[in-house]
Protein backbone atom coordinates (compact mmCIF):
# COMPACT_ATOMS: atom_id res chain seq x y z
CA UNK A 1 0.00 0.00 0.00
CA UNK A 2 1.40 3.52 -0.67
CA UNK A 3 1.73 6.13 1.45
CA UNK A 4 -1.30 8.18 0.13
CA UNK A 5 -3.65 5.12 -0.18
CA UNK A 6 -3.11 4.83 3.52
CA UNK A 7 -3.60 8.66 4.12
CA UNK A 8 -6.82 7.97 2.19
CA UNK A 9 -8.18 5.25 4.35
CA UNK A 10 -7.42 6.88 7.39
CA UNK A 11 -9.99 10.06 6.17
CA UNK A 12 -11.96 7.58 5.05
CA UNK A 13 -12.38 5.88 7.79
CA UNK A 14 -11.58 8.35 10.22
CA UNK A 15 -9.96 6.27 11.88
CA UNK A 16 -6.24 5.34 12.48
CA UNK A 17 -6.67 2.02 14.55
CA UNK A 18 -4.61 -0.95 14.01
CA UNK A 19 -5.91 -4.36 15.28
CA UNK A 20 -3.52 -6.48 16.82
CA UNK A 21 -4.47 -10.33 16.58
CA UNK A 22 -2.21 -11.37 19.17
CA UNK A 23 -4.62 -14.36 19.13
CA UNK A 24 -3.61 -16.67 22.10
CA UNK A 25 -5.03 -19.90 21.70
CA UNK A 26 -5.44 -20.23 25.51
CA UNK A 27 -7.35 -16.68 25.65
CA UNK A 28 -9.99 -17.14 22.74
CA UNK A 29 -13.77 -17.89 23.35
CA UNK A 30 -13.56 -21.75 24.27
CA UNK A 31 -16.47 -22.37 22.32
CA UNK A 32 -13.90 -21.99 19.43
CA UNK A 33 -11.89 -25.06 20.23
CA UNK A 34 -13.70 -27.03 18.60
CA UNK A 35 -13.39 -25.38 15.15
CA UNK A 36 -10.98 -27.36 13.05
CA UNK A 37 -8.82 -23.84 13.08
CA UNK A 38 -9.88 -21.86 16.51
CA UNK A 39 -7.69 -18.95 15.85
CA UNK A 40 -8.58 -18.62 12.41
CA UNK A 41 -12.22 -18.50 13.14
CA UNK A 42 -11.34 -16.34 16.04
CA UNK A 43 -9.49 -13.77 13.60
CA UNK A 44 -12.44 -13.73 10.76
CA UNK A 45 -14.86 -13.09 12.93
CA UNK A 46 -12.95 -10.31 14.72
CA UNK A 47 -11.87 -9.13 11.34
CA UNK A 48 -15.38 -8.88 10.00
CA UNK A 49 -16.79 -7.25 12.73
CA UNK A 50 -13.87 -4.71 13.50
CA UNK A 51 -12.76 -3.20 9.47
CA UNK A 52 -15.52 -0.75 9.61
CA UNK A 53 -13.52 0.89 12.59
CA UNK A 54 -9.73 0.63 11.79
CA UNK A 55 -7.49 0.80 9.01
CA UNK A 56 -5.14 -2.03 9.99
CA UNK A 57 -4.11 -5.31 11.40
CA UNK A 58 -1.21 -6.46 13.53
CA UNK A 59 -0.64 -10.19 13.80
CA UNK A 60 1.67 -10.45 16.18
CA UNK A 61 4.08 -13.26 15.32
CA UNK A 62 5.02 -15.23 18.25
CA UNK A 63 1.04 -16.19 18.99
CA UNK A 64 1.05 -17.82 15.94
CA UNK A 65 4.60 -19.31 15.89
CA UNK A 66 4.40 -20.61 19.61
CA UNK A 67 1.83 -23.11 18.25
CA UNK A 68 4.12 -24.51 15.50
CA UNK A 69 3.66 -25.45 11.56
CA UNK A 70 -0.21 -24.89 12.88
CA UNK A 71 -0.24 -21.77 14.12
CA UNK A 72 1.68 -20.62 10.90
CA UNK A 73 -1.39 -22.39 8.99
CA UNK A 74 -3.73 -20.08 11.26
CA UNK A 75 -1.70 -17.20 9.86
CA UNK A 76 -1.68 -18.08 5.94
CA UNK A 77 -5.39 -18.42 6.52
CA UNK A 78 -5.54 -15.42 8.10
CA UNK A 79 -3.67 -13.57 5.34
CA UNK A 80 -5.66 -15.53 2.89
CA UNK A 81 -8.90 -13.84 4.30
CA UNK A 82 -7.63 -10.06 4.47
CA UNK A 83 -6.60 -10.33 0.55
CA UNK A 84 -9.86 -9.68 -0.06
CA UNK A 85 -9.87 -6.40 2.00
CA UNK A 86 -6.80 -5.35 0.46
CA UNK A 87 -7.60 -1.71 -0.05
CA UNK A 88 -9.32 -1.29 3.02
CA UNK A 89 -6.68 -2.65 5.82
CA UNK A 90 -3.00 -2.49 5.83
CA UNK A 91 -1.38 -5.23 7.35
CA UNK A 92 1.48 -5.48 9.52
CA UNK A 93 4.02 -8.69 10.60
CA UNK A 94 4.77 -8.02 13.64
CA UNK A 95 7.59 -9.91 13.73
CA UNK A 96 10.68 -7.91 15.20
CA UNK A 97 13.64 -9.06 12.48
CA UNK A 98 16.59 -8.07 11.72
CA UNK A 99 19.79 -10.02 10.68
CA UNK A 100 23.06 -9.78 8.18
CA UNK A 101 21.93 -8.78 4.80
CA UNK A 102 21.95 -12.29 2.97
CA UNK A 103 19.87 -13.32 5.57
CA UNK A 104 17.03 -10.35 6.30
CA UNK A 105 16.77 -10.56 2.37
CA UNK A 106 15.26 -14.19 3.18
CA UNK A 107 13.04 -12.48 6.14
CA UNK A 108 11.81 -9.84 3.65
CA UNK A 109 11.14 -12.80 1.28
CA UNK A 110 9.52 -14.69 4.18
CA UNK A 111 6.68 -11.92 4.98
CA UNK A 112 6.79 -8.98 2.28
CA UNK A 113 6.97 -10.83 -0.95
CA UNK A 114 3.83 -11.08 -2.83
CA UNK A 115 4.28 -14.49 -4.09
CA UNK A 116 4.65 -15.70 -0.79
CA UNK A 117 2.41 -17.17 1.67
CA UNK A 118 2.23 -13.97 3.85
CA UNK A 119 2.31 -11.16 1.40
CA UNK A 120 1.84 -8.15 4.40
CA UNK A 121 2.35 -4.63 3.73
CA UNK A 122 4.98 -3.88 6.10
CA UNK A 123 6.78 -5.92 8.88
CA UNK A 124 8.17 -4.63 12.39
CA UNK A 125 11.93 -4.76 12.48
CA UNK A 126 14.60 -4.29 15.25
CA UNK A 127 17.57 -1.74 14.30
CA UNK A 128 20.72 -3.04 16.79
CA UNK A 129 22.09 -4.57 13.34
CA UNK A 130 21.84 -1.72 11.74
CA UNK A 131 21.82 -0.71 7.95
CA UNK A 132 22.20 -3.54 5.86
CA UNK A 133 19.94 -5.25 8.51
CA UNK A 134 16.93 -3.30 7.63
CA UNK A 135 17.45 -1.84 4.22
CA UNK A 136 16.82 -5.45 2.39
CA UNK A 137 13.54 -4.90 3.54
CA UNK A 138 12.71 -1.65 1.72
CA UNK A 139 13.37 -3.52 -2.15
CA UNK A 140 9.76 -4.70 -2.54
CA UNK A 141 7.46 -2.07 -3.49
CA UNK A 142 4.50 -0.23 -1.50
CA UNK A 143 5.98 -2.62 1.15
CA UNK A 144 7.26 -0.68 4.66
CA UNK A 145 9.65 -1.41 7.44
CA UNK A 146 8.22 -0.54 10.74
CA UNK A 147 11.70 0.08 13.23
CA UNK A 148 11.71 -0.02 16.52
CA UNK A 149 12.76 3.03 17.80
CA UNK A 150 10.95 3.59 21.76
CA UNK A 151 9.49 0.80 22.73
CA UNK A 152 6.64 0.81 25.18
CA UNK A 153 8.17 -1.63 27.77
CA UNK A 154 9.81 -1.39 31.00
CA UNK A 155 13.07 -2.13 29.32
CA UNK A 156 12.85 0.10 27.16
CA UNK A 157 14.58 1.50 29.55
CA UNK A 158 17.57 -0.35 29.58
CA UNK A 159 19.48 0.76 26.45
CA UNK A 160 17.13 3.08 24.12
CA UNK A 161 17.70 6.11 26.65
CA UNK A 162 21.80 5.55 26.70
CA UNK A 163 23.08 9.00 25.54
CA UNK A 164 25.92 9.41 23.35
CA UNK A 165 28.57 12.29 24.49
CA UNK A 166 26.04 14.59 22.70
CA UNK A 167 23.51 13.87 25.02
CA UNK A 168 21.14 12.26 21.95
CA UNK A 169 19.58 8.82 23.29
CA UNK A 170 19.81 5.78 21.37
CA UNK A 171 16.17 5.97 19.95
CA UNK A 172 16.80 9.20 18.82
CA UNK A 173 19.94 8.27 16.96
CA UNK A 174 17.91 5.70 15.77
CA UNK A 175 15.16 7.83 14.29
CA UNK A 176 18.17 9.91 12.25
CA UNK A 177 20.10 7.51 11.12
CA UNK A 178 17.40 5.45 9.85
CA UNK A 179 16.38 8.23 7.42
CA UNK A 180 19.49 7.31 5.44
CA UNK A 181 18.11 4.03 4.32
CA UNK A 182 14.82 4.65 3.77
CA UNK A 183 11.93 7.56 3.29
CA UNK A 184 8.39 8.51 4.85
CA UNK A 185 6.99 6.20 1.94
CA UNK A 186 8.46 2.85 2.87
CA UNK A 187 9.38 3.82 7.00
CA UNK A 188 7.72 4.19 10.18
CA UNK A 189 8.87 4.03 13.63
CA UNK A 190 7.28 2.35 16.30
CA UNK A 191 7.33 4.75 19.28
CA UNK A 192 4.99 3.37 22.48
CA UNK A 193 2.28 5.28 23.58
CA UNK A 194 3.63 4.71 27.57
CA UNK A 195 5.85 7.46 26.35
CA UNK A 196 3.89 9.94 24.82
CA UNK A 197 5.81 12.50 26.82
CA UNK A 198 8.41 11.96 24.27
CA UNK A 199 6.17 12.23 21.22
CA UNK A 200 6.96 16.55 20.49
CA UNK A 201 11.02 15.44 20.08
CA UNK A 202 10.24 12.36 17.99
CA UNK A 203 8.62 14.93 15.45
CA UNK A 204 10.70 16.97 15.52
CA UNK A 205 13.39 14.26 14.67
CA UNK A 206 10.53 12.58 12.12
CA UNK A 207 8.19 15.21 11.15
CA UNK A 208 6.57 13.35 8.56
CA UNK A 209 7.31 10.01 9.47
CA UNK A 210 4.48 7.59 10.27
CA UNK A 211 4.67 5.90 13.80
CA UNK A 212 3.09 2.85 15.05
CA UNK A 213 1.93 3.40 18.54
CA UNK A 214 1.67 0.03 21.08
CA UNK A 215 0.78 0.47 24.45
CA UNK A 216 -2.97 2.27 24.57
CA UNK A 217 -4.78 0.02 26.51
CA UNK A 218 -3.56 -2.79 28.40
CA UNK A 219 -0.20 -1.11 28.68
CA UNK A 220 -1.31 2.01 29.67
CA UNK A 221 -0.56 4.59 27.60
CA UNK A 222 -2.99 7.59 26.84
CA UNK A 223 -4.60 8.35 23.21
CA UNK A 224 -5.59 11.63 23.43
CA UNK A 225 -1.76 12.76 24.60
CA UNK A 226 -0.24 10.74 21.39
CA UNK A 227 -2.34 12.39 18.97
CA UNK A 228 -1.87 15.99 20.73
CA UNK A 229 1.72 15.69 20.63
CA UNK A 230 2.35 12.75 17.31
CA UNK A 231 -0.31 13.85 14.88
CA UNK A 232 0.54 15.55 11.44
CA UNK A 233 -1.46 17.20 9.10
CA UNK A 234 -1.71 13.79 7.15
CA UNK A 235 -2.55 12.26 11.07
CA UNK A 236 1.16 9.70 10.61
CA UNK A 237 0.08 7.79 13.51
CA UNK A 238 -1.19 3.93 13.33
CA UNK A 239 -2.38 3.62 16.96
CA UNK A 240 -2.42 -0.23 17.74
CA UNK A 241 -4.66 -2.14 20.34
CA UNK A 242 -4.71 -5.63 20.89
CA UNK A 243 -6.23 -7.07 24.02
CA UNK A 244 -8.72 -4.32 24.98
CA UNK A 245 -10.74 -4.83 21.66
CA UNK A 246 -10.09 -8.65 20.64
CA UNK A 247 -10.48 -9.76 24.17
CA UNK A 248 -12.99 -7.51 25.35
CA UNK A 249 -15.67 -10.68 25.88
CA UNK A 250 -15.40 -14.31 25.89
CA UNK A 251 -18.57 -15.21 25.00
CA UNK A 252 -20.41 -16.37 21.54
CA UNK A 253 -20.79 -12.69 21.13
CA UNK A 254 -17.28 -11.78 21.54
CA UNK A 255 -16.80 -10.50 17.65
CA UNK A 256 -19.78 -8.32 18.42
CA UNK A 257 -18.37 -6.70 21.29
CA UNK A 258 -15.09 -6.54 19.49
CA UNK A 259 -16.51 -4.70 16.80
CA UNK A 260 -18.08 -2.15 19.74
CA UNK A 261 -15.04 -1.70 21.16
CA UNK A 262 -13.18 -0.56 18.01
CA UNK A 263 -16.13 1.35 17.17
CA UNK A 264 -15.42 3.74 20.46
CA UNK A 265 -11.87 3.67 19.55
CA UNK A 266 -12.26 4.92 16.32
CA UNK A 267 -15.46 7.27 17.76
CA UNK A 268 -12.42 8.84 19.68
CA UNK A 269 -9.96 9.19 17.12
CA UNK A 270 -12.43 10.99 15.18
CA UNK A 271 -12.67 13.77 17.41
CA UNK A 272 -8.63 13.58 17.80
CA UNK A 273 -8.56 14.05 14.04
CA UNK A 274 -11.29 17.37 14.20
CA UNK A 275 -8.86 18.45 16.71
CA UNK A 276 -4.89 17.69 16.18
CA UNK A 277 -4.55 16.89 12.54
CA UNK A 278 -3.33 19.96 10.86
CA UNK B 1 21.89 -29.22 27.47
CA UNK B 2 23.68 -27.65 30.75
CA UNK B 3 27.19 -25.96 30.61
CA UNK B 4 28.86 -28.67 31.71
CA UNK B 5 27.59 -30.98 29.27
CA UNK B 6 28.20 -28.81 25.97
CA UNK B 7 31.75 -27.98 27.79
CA UNK B 8 32.77 -32.31 27.66
CA UNK B 9 31.09 -32.56 23.98
CA UNK B 10 33.95 -29.99 23.06
CA UNK B 11 36.27 -32.17 24.84
CA UNK B 12 35.81 -35.05 23.07
CA UNK B 13 34.86 -33.57 20.02
CA UNK B 14 37.93 -31.75 20.16
CA UNK B 15 35.77 -29.38 18.21
CA UNK B 16 33.66 -25.85 18.86
CA UNK B 17 32.17 -25.89 15.45
CA UNK B 18 28.99 -24.63 14.87
CA UNK B 19 27.64 -25.83 11.41
CA UNK B 20 24.94 -22.82 10.41
CA UNK B 21 22.07 -24.73 8.61
CA UNK B 22 21.50 -21.34 6.14
CA UNK B 23 20.11 -24.30 4.02
CA UNK B 24 18.92 -21.44 0.98
CA UNK B 25 16.97 -24.03 -1.59
CA UNK B 26 18.42 -22.41 -4.56
CA UNK B 27 21.82 -22.83 -3.17
CA UNK B 28 21.75 -26.59 -2.53
CA UNK B 29 22.56 -29.33 -5.54
CA UNK B 30 20.04 -29.69 -7.88
CA UNK B 31 19.66 -33.55 -8.00
CA UNK B 32 18.23 -32.79 -4.65
CA UNK B 33 15.01 -31.07 -5.86
CA UNK B 34 13.17 -33.60 -7.39
CA UNK B 35 13.28 -34.88 -3.72
CA UNK B 36 9.46 -34.32 -1.91
CA UNK B 37 11.87 -32.13 0.85
CA UNK B 38 14.58 -31.15 -0.73
CA UNK B 39 15.98 -29.20 2.12
CA UNK B 40 15.42 -31.84 4.47
CA UNK B 41 17.53 -34.15 2.76
CA UNK B 42 20.46 -31.72 2.40
CA UNK B 43 20.23 -31.46 6.11
CA UNK B 44 20.17 -34.64 6.53
CA UNK B 45 23.02 -35.51 4.26
CA UNK B 46 24.87 -32.57 5.85
CA UNK B 47 24.14 -33.97 9.62
CA UNK B 48 25.50 -36.97 9.19
CA UNK B 49 28.66 -36.19 7.25
CA UNK B 50 29.83 -33.66 9.91
CA UNK B 51 28.41 -34.28 13.25
CA UNK B 52 31.92 -35.93 14.43
CA UNK B 53 33.39 -33.02 13.45
CA UNK B 54 30.72 -30.07 15.09
CA UNK B 55 29.48 -29.58 18.47
CA UNK B 56 26.57 -27.74 17.21
CA UNK B 57 24.14 -27.19 14.35
CA UNK B 58 22.46 -23.69 14.02
CA UNK B 59 19.89 -23.42 11.64
CA UNK B 60 19.32 -19.99 9.91
CA UNK B 61 15.12 -19.42 10.54
CA UNK B 62 14.88 -16.38 7.63
CA UNK B 63 16.04 -19.61 5.33
CA UNK B 64 13.18 -21.68 6.21
CA UNK B 65 10.91 -18.56 7.02
CA UNK B 66 11.20 -17.39 3.09
CA UNK B 67 9.64 -20.84 1.91
CA UNK B 68 6.57 -20.34 3.84
CA UNK B 69 4.87 -23.29 5.95
CA UNK B 70 6.89 -25.60 3.50
CA UNK B 71 9.97 -24.28 4.67
CA UNK B 72 8.43 -24.64 8.81
CA UNK B 73 8.16 -28.26 7.52
CA UNK B 74 11.36 -28.73 6.44
CA UNK B 75 12.65 -27.33 10.27
CA UNK B 76 10.63 -29.44 11.87
CA UNK B 77 11.49 -32.92 9.95
CA UNK B 78 15.27 -31.62 10.39
CA UNK B 79 14.82 -31.08 14.34
CA UNK B 80 12.83 -34.29 15.02
CA UNK B 81 16.16 -35.63 13.38
CA UNK B 82 18.46 -34.04 15.39
CA UNK B 83 16.55 -35.16 18.26
CA UNK B 84 18.36 -38.62 18.19
CA UNK B 85 21.91 -36.92 18.77
CA UNK B 86 20.46 -34.99 21.32
CA UNK B 87 23.55 -35.51 23.34
CA UNK B 88 26.24 -35.30 20.47
CA UNK B 89 25.22 -31.46 19.65
CA UNK B 90 23.50 -28.55 20.51
CA UNK B 91 20.86 -27.10 18.54
CA UNK B 92 20.61 -22.96 18.02
CA UNK B 93 17.54 -21.60 16.77
CA UNK B 94 19.11 -18.40 14.98
CA UNK B 95 16.11 -16.37 15.24
CA UNK B 96 17.16 -12.70 16.50
CA UNK B 97 14.00 -12.34 18.29
CA UNK B 98 13.35 -10.09 21.36
CA UNK B 99 9.89 -8.46 22.07
CA UNK B 100 7.73 -6.97 24.92
CA UNK B 101 7.80 -9.57 27.81
CA UNK B 102 4.17 -11.51 27.11
CA UNK B 103 5.38 -11.45 23.58
CA UNK B 104 8.62 -12.97 24.49
CA UNK B 105 7.15 -15.44 26.36
CA UNK B 106 5.45 -16.52 23.06
CA UNK B 107 8.83 -16.66 20.92
CA UNK B 108 10.29 -18.83 23.72
CA UNK B 109 7.70 -21.24 23.53
CA UNK B 110 7.66 -21.76 19.97
CA UNK B 111 11.22 -22.77 19.70
CA UNK B 112 12.61 -23.55 23.26
CA UNK B 113 9.24 -25.70 24.82
CA UNK B 114 10.40 -29.67 24.82
CA UNK B 115 6.78 -29.86 23.56
CA UNK B 116 6.48 -27.47 20.62
CA UNK B 117 7.24 -28.66 17.11
CA UNK B 118 11.09 -27.55 17.21
CA UNK B 119 12.79 -27.94 20.73
CA UNK B 120 15.89 -26.10 20.36
CA UNK B 121 18.69 -25.73 22.93
CA UNK B 122 18.44 -22.07 22.77
CA UNK B 123 17.88 -19.32 20.68
CA UNK B 124 19.52 -16.20 19.61
CA UNK B 125 17.84 -12.91 20.55
CA UNK B 126 18.24 -9.32 19.94
CA UNK B 127 18.74 -6.93 22.93
CA UNK B 128 17.09 -3.60 21.61
CA UNK B 129 14.07 -4.47 24.26
CA UNK B 130 15.57 -4.61 27.05
CA UNK B 131 15.31 -6.88 29.86
CA UNK B 132 11.54 -8.19 29.88
CA UNK B 133 12.18 -8.97 26.48
CA UNK B 134 15.10 -11.32 27.25
CA UNK B 135 14.08 -12.88 30.65
CA UNK B 136 11.39 -14.72 29.36
CA UNK B 137 13.81 -16.82 27.23
CA UNK B 138 15.71 -17.79 30.58
CA UNK B 139 12.60 -19.58 31.85
CA UNK B 140 13.36 -23.46 30.53
CA UNK B 141 15.75 -25.80 32.17
CA UNK B 142 19.35 -25.73 30.54
CA UNK B 143 18.01 -23.48 27.40
CA UNK B 144 19.97 -21.00 26.51
CA UNK B 145 19.28 -17.41 25.45
CA UNK B 146 22.59 -16.02 23.10
CA UNK B 147 22.54 -11.81 22.74
CA UNK B 148 23.47 -10.65 20.02
CA UNK B 149 26.26 -8.18 21.40
CA UNK B 150 28.61 -7.77 18.57
CA UNK B 151 27.51 -8.55 15.48
CA UNK B 152 29.91 -9.22 12.14
CA UNK B 153 28.18 -7.32 9.74
CA UNK B 154 29.31 -3.36 8.33
CA UNK B 155 25.84 -2.11 10.03
CA UNK B 156 27.47 -3.11 13.80
CA UNK B 157 29.10 -0.01 13.49
CA UNK B 158 25.65 2.24 13.05
CA UNK B 159 24.73 1.81 16.75
CA UNK B 160 26.99 -0.65 18.40
CA UNK B 161 29.85 1.34 18.69
CA UNK B 162 28.21 4.38 20.25
CA UNK B 163 29.40 5.56 23.22
CA UNK B 164 27.94 6.69 26.69
CA UNK B 165 29.19 9.89 28.70
CA UNK B 166 31.74 7.24 30.58
CA UNK B 167 33.08 6.22 26.61
CA UNK B 168 31.55 2.36 27.41
CA UNK B 169 30.24 1.26 23.77
CA UNK B 170 26.66 0.14 23.23
CA UNK B 171 27.80 -3.39 22.87
CA UNK B 172 29.85 -3.21 26.16
CA UNK B 173 26.69 -2.02 27.85
CA UNK B 174 24.65 -4.79 26.58
CA UNK B 175 27.80 -7.27 27.68
CA UNK B 176 27.55 -6.21 31.02
CA UNK B 177 23.78 -5.41 31.79
CA UNK B 178 22.48 -8.73 30.35
CA UNK B 179 24.78 -10.29 33.14
CA UNK B 180 22.05 -9.21 35.66
CA UNK B 181 19.10 -11.42 33.71
CA UNK B 182 20.86 -14.50 33.39
CA UNK B 183 24.36 -16.67 34.18
CA UNK B 184 27.05 -18.57 32.34
CA UNK B 185 25.04 -21.60 32.60
CA UNK B 186 22.09 -19.93 30.54
CA UNK B 187 23.22 -16.84 28.67
CA UNK B 188 25.81 -16.81 25.95
CA UNK B 189 26.68 -13.63 22.96
CA UNK B 190 26.93 -13.35 19.70
CA UNK B 191 30.15 -11.97 19.06
CA UNK B 192 31.56 -11.64 15.32
CA UNK B 193 34.61 -12.63 14.22
CA UNK B 194 34.81 -10.14 12.06
CA UNK B 195 35.75 -8.48 15.34
CA UNK B 196 38.52 -10.38 16.42
CA UNK B 197 40.36 -7.20 17.79
CA UNK B 198 37.48 -7.03 20.51
CA UNK B 199 37.92 -10.42 22.02
CA UNK B 200 40.02 -9.18 24.86
CA UNK B 201 38.11 -6.22 25.78
CA UNK B 202 34.81 -8.86 25.30
CA UNK B 203 36.45 -11.44 27.95
CA UNK B 204 37.27 -8.45 30.71
CA UNK B 205 33.46 -8.10 30.90
CA UNK B 206 32.36 -11.62 30.19
CA UNK B 207 35.43 -13.79 30.95
CA UNK B 208 33.34 -16.93 31.25
CA UNK B 209 30.40 -16.65 28.90
CA UNK B 210 30.40 -19.13 26.25
CA UNK B 211 30.38 -16.39 22.90
CA UNK B 212 28.65 -17.48 19.60
CA UNK B 213 30.96 -16.66 17.00
CA UNK B 214 29.59 -16.10 13.26
CA UNK B 215 31.78 -14.67 10.45
CA UNK B 216 34.29 -16.75 10.09
CA UNK B 217 34.74 -18.20 6.68
CA UNK B 218 32.41 -16.43 3.95
CA UNK B 219 32.37 -13.07 6.64
CA UNK B 220 36.40 -13.06 6.96
CA UNK B 221 36.96 -13.68 10.60
CA UNK B 222 40.33 -15.15 11.63
CA UNK B 223 39.52 -18.91 13.74
CA UNK B 224 43.43 -17.90 15.14
CA UNK B 225 42.70 -14.56 16.24
CA UNK B 226 39.16 -15.82 18.03
CA UNK B 227 40.58 -18.44 19.27
CA UNK B 228 43.69 -16.79 21.13
CA UNK B 229 41.87 -13.50 22.80
CA UNK B 230 38.37 -15.40 22.92
CA UNK B 231 38.92 -18.86 24.31
CA UNK B 232 38.92 -19.63 28.13
CA UNK B 233 39.98 -23.02 29.73
CA UNK B 234 36.56 -24.35 29.40
CA UNK B 235 36.65 -23.03 25.74
CA UNK B 236 34.09 -20.69 26.06
CA UNK B 237 33.51 -20.38 22.19
CA UNK B 238 31.23 -22.01 19.50
CA UNK B 239 32.35 -20.64 16.05
CA UNK B 240 29.96 -20.83 13.32
CA UNK B 241 30.66 -21.65 9.60
CA UNK B 242 27.72 -22.31 7.27
CA UNK B 243 28.44 -21.14 3.77
CA UNK B 244 32.01 -22.07 3.79
CA UNK B 245 30.82 -26.09 4.66
CA UNK B 246 27.62 -26.54 3.66
CA UNK B 247 28.08 -25.02 -0.08
CA UNK B 248 31.42 -26.10 -0.55
CA UNK B 249 30.41 -28.51 -3.21
CA UNK B 250 27.53 -28.69 -5.76
CA UNK B 251 27.84 -32.15 -6.94
CA UNK B 252 26.24 -35.39 -6.00
CA UNK B 253 29.46 -35.46 -3.29
CA UNK B 254 28.10 -32.48 -1.55
CA UNK B 255 27.61 -34.28 1.77
CA UNK B 256 31.23 -36.16 1.89
CA UNK B 257 32.95 -32.56 0.68
CA UNK B 258 31.08 -30.51 3.75
CA UNK B 259 32.11 -34.13 6.14
CA UNK B 260 35.61 -33.03 4.92
CA UNK B 261 35.45 -29.29 5.28
CA UNK B 262 34.42 -29.51 8.70
CA UNK B 263 37.14 -31.90 9.48
CA UNK B 264 39.03 -29.34 8.37
CA UNK B 265 37.74 -26.90 10.49
CA UNK B 266 37.94 -29.59 13.79
CA UNK B 267 41.66 -30.26 12.90
CA UNK B 268 42.18 -26.25 13.19
CA UNK B 269 40.26 -26.15 16.01
CA UNK B 270 41.86 -28.90 18.16
CA UNK B 271 45.42 -27.55 17.56
CA UNK B 272 44.05 -23.85 18.82
CA UNK B 273 42.48 -25.62 21.54
CA UNK B 274 46.00 -27.51 22.75
CA UNK B 275 47.46 -24.02 22.33
CA UNK B 276 44.78 -21.30 24.14
CA UNK B 277 42.70 -23.11 26.13
CA UNK B 278 43.82 -22.17 29.65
Amino acid sequence: MKRRELISLIEKKKSFLCVGLDSDINKIPSHLLSEEDPVFEFNKAIIDSTLPFCVAYKPNLAFYESRGIKGLVSLKKTMDYLAQFKAECFTIADAKRGDIGNTSEQYAKAFLDPKGDFNFDSMTIAPYMGEDSVKPFTIYEDKWVILLALTSNKGANDFQFIEDKEGNPLFEKVLTKSQEWGNKENLMFVCGATQASMFTRIRELAPESFLLVPGVGAQGGSLEEVSKYGMTKDCGLLVNSSRAIIFADKTKDFAKVAGKEAKKVQEEMAAYMNLYMK
